[in-house]
């Protein structure tokens, strides 16, 4: 096996590019209504680059080599830093700047089934504005892009960092940050453990149970958004300006299907203000499709504080996952594809010259190369699911016509050689 | 500079990507017309995978590092040995089978200007097809891509390795393989050196000086292909068969712009039937915009030598440079965008879901997240060159009317709230 795949690593095969390709144009045509550029940073950084906002410890989860030079590289393993650390060297940019990408990733994850160590993310990106407005854009996005996939039962999660940590800290009292952190980390598994199995983790962490179980319950509070805003004011937080105004902005756009979860606070690293994440309704254990928010402290890392920075990145993976159980991961394009055939091998040339005229006037035509039968073109025709199949045959060509048999209803008739371009352009159109 | 972009990388910035995307899409449906299917193999290879072809060498040249666990891997240098490994790994796979694939790749040469170790290409391989046919398939789909892509002037040569090395064996009258294949190599350097100098460099390399001046005359014999069958007939060339069934088949699709030259042999590693290369007329300079040919024998060395290859591959960064030559690397489509602007902070929320309402129908727009002025708003308008700015002000819209300004001929008019956004909605579709 000298020439299998390296572990974790596959080939993306035509019936699975298809549906990264459906993504991938449902994404980019949606960043462009929003004014979103497309861009791609490079796929190789300084490791020092990639560890900036994580520390030394991520280079155990990503691919990182030294180049012939001697130079410690690492290959990304998300758009976003990439993508902070090209607009933070680039002060000739005008602000706010809203970038999107789409490509591919690499970590050195432990394979598991259907994850590898090679995959595909979206990621659009606000940068230069400090506006909730710009969050709420981001999730306007989000929401445009989740529904013109088809996925229109995903609901979209808003929680805010500051909310929870503020609850958290005031419930602890304590000064650990350590332990903070903890706290908020057991919030992210609240869709995936019971409460008490939460509590038994953390108590050996040495959070007191009765604490922790308020914390849990704390991080239960989802709802429409104006309703739990109100039963915020109910729990006394006091940090919720920003909360409101994402909930007024929200109201504004008229963007339905969104809900506040002080069970939000995705990666500790990066976010720091409004987190969110997309689920599908029915497909929750799927986890989430896509996350983001505010990481306004990644920016500084690389040297520009005043770059405030919100936006989201979504799994390409999942969201296949989510359109297979929704039948929606095959495009129902294929019908419209026309073969060409010829009753016996010396009109091979006709037949070539009939498919390159009709690709040239845009209709999507295959034919056969090697001078098989016309018993066994016609199986290829149907394997490919045809919807016509132009056949050349000595006693109509000579005659100047071309039998075509429509696939759909089996008939079969005559059509003039100089008929057959026009008319299958405009059958296909 | 610990953030700076490691030696040889660079960043595809929005304007880059453009055309980027612009030569994607047009390769993309021109291959779905002829029924390619779309397809990436793994971006990251065993290196034994890499160095079947080319041997250990080409260690020197790529990406190659171990992974944690000590296995030798490297990054692709392009994207046919992916692809070959894949088709020869599915002997389920029904031939003859049509792929094609456009994504990025790695290469550890000395960068130069213009020239990155990070580049794009985009690869179209018919598997399984030993039929002059297919090879003609491949030649007319290069043509339909440049076609399409604007950049008309360009011309299509194809050579035969096979009868190159006919006639330098019958001239060199020697057994010595590597001495063949040096003077094969020379035939390259034809369209970048003087004859003279050509002489001279192969004259230190044992070749003699008459033999040559004859190989290189031979290796100047260019012309519409007929002519050139004729040519060669004169020079008593026997292995004449698949040159003028190619020329037959090229006449009975109606393929123009294409010339049989004998100093077309490229990659000796690879290719071993028919090989082409694509040029622009007036920026030979810029070198072939993409090539291919017959590759039968890279599959045998995946163990699949019932598995016959010929394909193209095509050089993103050399088509961009053509395309910019003749103006046609920018894109004008800006234009359509749609700004909505506010008279005041007070109408933010207004603004925002107008703008919401738009996208939601289609319609790009961009506004203002930040609370700016009505001139500064204006301001970024123009530099976004919008078509039309649509502004809120508290008057007309307690009439229910907003301001539209078409930003063409400079004129305003009132348009009512209601039907802003069907009139928009037609106006740019």
């Amino acid at each position: 096996m000298k020439f299998r795949l390296p572990r974790g690593m596959r080939d993306l095969e035509p019936e699975d590019f298809e549906v990264v390709e459906k993504i991938r144009s449902t994404f980019l045509e949606v960043s462009k209504l929003f004014g979103f550029k497309l861009m791609e940073s490079s796929p190789i950084e300084l490791l020092s680059t990639l560890e900036a906002k994580s520390g030394p410890a991520i280079s155990e989860e990503i691919y990182c080599f030294k180049d012939k030079g001697g130079r410690d590289l690492g290959l990304r393993f998300d758009l976003t830093v990439g993508m902070t650390r090209f607009v933070a060297s680039r002060r000739d940019l005008q602000l706010p700047i809203k970038l999107c990408s789409f490509s591919s990733m690499w970590r050195y994850d432990e394979p598991q089934y259907g994850r590898y160590r090679w995959f595909y993310q979206w990621d659009a990106e606000i940068f230069g504005s400090k506006s909730v407005e710009a969050d709420v854009e981001i999730v306007d996005l989000t929401h445009v892009i989740f529904d013109k996939l088809g996925l229109k039962n995903c609901f979209i999660e808003i929680g805010d960092r500051k909310v929870v940590e503020e609850y958290v800290r005031r419930e602890m009292k304590t000064d650990d940050e350590d332990l903070i952190l903890e706290a908020l980390r057991a919030l992210d598994k609240i869709k995936k453990k019971s409460t008490s199995q939460i509590i038994e983790e953390y108590a050996d962490k040495g959070i007191d149970e009765h604490v922790m179980r308020k914390i849990i319950e704390f991080g239960k509070i989802r709802g429409a958004p104006y309703k739990v805003i109100d039963m915020l004011e109910e729990k006394e937080v006091q940090n919720l300006k920003n909360l409101k105004s994402i909930t007024d902005s929200l109201h504004a756009r008229g963007i339905g299907g969104v809900f506040l979860s002080m069970g939000i606070v995705r990666g500790l690293d990066y976010y720091d203000g409004v987190v969110f994440e997309v689920f599908d309704e029915e497909h929750v254990d799927i986890g989430a499709l896509a996350g983001g928010g505010r990481f306004d402290s990644l920016p500084s890392v690389f040297g520009r504080p005043d770059l405030l920075a919100t936006g989201v990145a979504g799994g390409v993976e999942r969201i296949i996952l989510a359109l297979s159980k929704r039948g929606l991961a095959k495009s129902k394009e294929e019908q419209g594809m026309i073969y060409v055939a010829y009753a016996n091998k010396d009109f091979i040339k006709q037949a070539t010259r009939l498919a390159s005229d009709l690709r040239r006037s845009g209709v999507r035509v295959e034919a056969d190369l090697s001078g098989r039968s016309l018993k066994k073109q016609m199986e290829v025709a149907s394997s490919l699911r045809a919807r016509y199949v132009l056949i050349i045959a000595p006693r109509e060509y000579s005659q100047k016509e071309i039998v075509l048999k429509n696939m759909g209803d089996g008939t079969e008739r005559r059509i003039g050689v100089d008929e057959v371009v026009p008319f299958l352009k405009a059958e296909v159109s």
